[in-house]
């Protein structure tokens, strides 16, 4: 590398990892580009929400250019990462090749079938703010779908929704899709039978959200079970298809709605690089989150297989932030000529929400259920979204919803099978025409 | 008809013409059934605003059934109606057949290309929801392929907009455009050189917005000239090609943007029905606003063509509104077995706005511009808005722009080449592949 010139860093990714590893690096003398596919920066833990009608997508998401705007140093370029040429330390993009000196691969995780048959064609994601959409759409689709549908036999597998996974995401869903089902949709709806809408969470372990503390797993099974909520443990999904999924002691469930949230891999890039991954597509990094033999590739977030002490830290905000700072640092110490440093992660604790004053915190050894927790969980939120707008917008959708149990959001937009081949146009097909729905 | 049973009023849209026929109707003893191909009305006076990052999409569409949700007697399917049967007076859509004993058209009005080539393939429309999302993005990814653009070649073409129709949308969107482009968009992208964006809009006749008073006529040319628009009279578009504008003399613009606003004609359902239409496609109405030969057929805004003293009531919301309530009347009347009565049309004025400050208001004699016509505009567009959320959300969004000088909502979002043929998607097409991105 020509010293006389400025380090060039390119960070891939504009999730939490890509935003804070930009903004740890303002701090030292490089030239910083991002690299996205999009070019906002998703929420992600607000996602849910979204697809259950409660926040618009824009309230979740915020424009790059503005978050580095005022940075000079950093610049963005709205690209999909094809390959990683790692010899010639070159990003290709379907449009440009970018050349790096330090790289940090920040894409994050995708959704993982784990192979089981149908997923991919028939299940509905929620990784992606384009996911959120669909899935609300289809939601409303379905009610729309069921108050002209004349014969009731089909009836059942619209009115079913079965969540697949009980981490947070499946758990938080499953709550908010029960407050939006038995809250506005049961006043826009007069001629459905309520009773026939059914929500179903799987989930293949013995326990939802395994890892919070017990107090929190025990009060998230009773809350979810108050709430109209059918919680079935022990159970795995071994296939889907476009009217049901077929659990593995044989069962058949009829539903047309089948969210799948039971795991995540890392994202293919890495791999499709040669940068070898594990099979859950993630990458073992070293101690100071460098690849092996390649100095100058760092990797954070879900997409890092980050183990301390032969235990392997989740795929949540909190790891990919403070991955993203360390990566950062290391690489402004590398600049300099001095050696990284070992990673340090500081466990800041832990929350989920169930629903209406209902969530639970587990913070050090403490552990917080109910109304307290989730006012906390709602202001710890609030504050992590960027932007002061988004705040705002949020605050006052939430409040709508609180307040007046409504959902102001739940618009079928954009109405053409557009943000997914899983969605529908509904209203040209309301029927039990599944092919079509899923084509 | 059966006596013994109420009558069934179908209304076919939830524009304004529809909305408010079902707010008049409900008054009198039937039941109505609304079909609308969206679960939303849409306030399309904003539609340019969202189409210029302004507004989000959701803070001009209100969901129908929330609408309705209060009143009994109505009920609304999600349906696109395919074929009117007016001698069984069935309306058929993909899925279901209703029956009616009165019908209300209110389907409003489609973007006419006068059969232009390369029209309906390469320009941009500004009718739908969708389509304000997709100009949107289509927009800001230009700005994005430009700040990628390695040969200054394409550049030209991708920095030019064109907008074909001195109307009340050209105009107004030519404006919103000129201050998204030289406000936050120049401080967004760094690497651009901003002389050489060029905002083209190009009006056939010898007048922007023609209906106007020559005052107002005279002003918003002018502001439209210091806003940095080339504003081109006389001047006809004979072709549309990927990435050009074929003009009457024989002039060749290159461009990637075309926006086409020079014109509409009615929604085809009626034509498709059998229903006699103009050259337009519209419905020329009698007095009464019925069809001749069908008296329980009626037909509302932009869709009808209704004449008063040899003289044709414009295609805008006043008279959307002022004719759906009479239509409404009329069938009331007839369910009580009385004549329905000619409809009178009041001239409550009309408005346009330019950009920042800037609008005209004619009101009887009187014409107002500048600054008070703005706040007048900006007023009786918020107080029109449906719903208490979405007037609030409007105002935020305006506040914030006018403030900051920021639109927060400049996503490309969905980013998939998703709510029409014309998008593309941002990421993986960011050079000058015309074909791919018209594809």
């Amino acid at each position: 590398m020509d010293k006389s010139r400025k380090a060039r860093v390119v960070v891939i990714g504009a999730g939490f990892g890509g935003l804070w590893a930009v903004r740890t690096l303002a701090g030292t003398t490089c030239d910083i580009l991002v690299l996205d596919r999009n070019n906002y920066h998703t929420f992600l833990a607000l996602l849910y929400q979204v697809a259950a009608a409660e926040l618009e997508a824009e309230d979740i998401a915020y424009p790059v250019r503005s978050i580095f705007g005022k940075l000079p140093a950093v610049d963005f370029a709205l690209a999909q990462a094809r390959r990683i040429d790692i010899e010639k330390r070159v990003v290709e993009t379907d449009n440009q090749a970018f050349p790096y000196d330090y790289l940090i691969l920040a894409t994050g995780s995708v959704p993982h079938s784990f192979g089981i048959r149908g997923v991919e064609e028939h299940a509905f994601f929620l990784k992606t703010l384009e996911e959120g959409v669909t899935l609300k759409n289809h939601i409303i689709c379905s009610f729309e779908r069921a108050s002209q549908q004349i014969d009731t036999e089909g009836i059942t597998g619209i009115l079913t929704f079965v969540i697949v996974g009980g981490g947070a995401t499946g758990v938080e869903y499953a709550g908010a899709l029960s407050e939006l089902v038995h809250g506005p949709i049961v006043s826009d709806y007069r001629k459905i039978n309520f009773l026939s809408v059914r929500i179903i969470l799987l989930e293949g372990t013995d326990s939802l959200i395994g890892h919070m503390p017990e107090s929190i797993r025990s009060y998230t099974f009773d809350r979810l079970r108050k709430m109209g909520v059918e919680v079935r443990l022990q159970t795995k999904v071994v296939e889907v298809t476009p009217d049901s999924v077929i659990l593995n002691g044989g069962e058949t469930i009829f539903t047309r709605t089948v969210v799948w949230t039971a795991g995540v891999r890392g994202e293919p890039l890495a791999f499709h690089s040669g940068i070898p991954t594990g099979r859950d597509g993630r990458v073992s990094v070293l101690p100071t989150l460098q690849i092996p033999a390649y100095p100058e590739i760092y990797v954070v977030g879900d997409l890092a297989r980050i183990d301390i002490n032969g235990y392997s830290l989740p795929m949540v905000a909190q790891v990919a932030i403070q991955s993203a700072v360390a990566a950062a640092q290391n690489i402004g110490r590398q600049i300099v000529g001095l050696e990284p440093l070992t990673f340090r992660y500081h466990d800041r604790g832990s929350m989920i929400t169930i629903g209406r004053n209902s969530a639970g915190v587990a913070i050090g050894s403490r552990t917080y259920t109910g109304f307290f927790a989730w006012l906390l969980w709602l202001v710890i939120h609030l504050f992590n979204l960027i932007g002061f707008r988004n705040r705002m917008m949020v605050l006052i959708n939430w409040a709508w919803d609180y307040l007046l149990y409504e959902r102001a959001v739940r618009f079928v937009f954009p109405s053409e099978a557009s943000t997914s081949p899983k969605s529908s146009s509904c209203a040209d097909n309301s029927g039990g025409d599944a092919d079509r729905k899923k084509k």
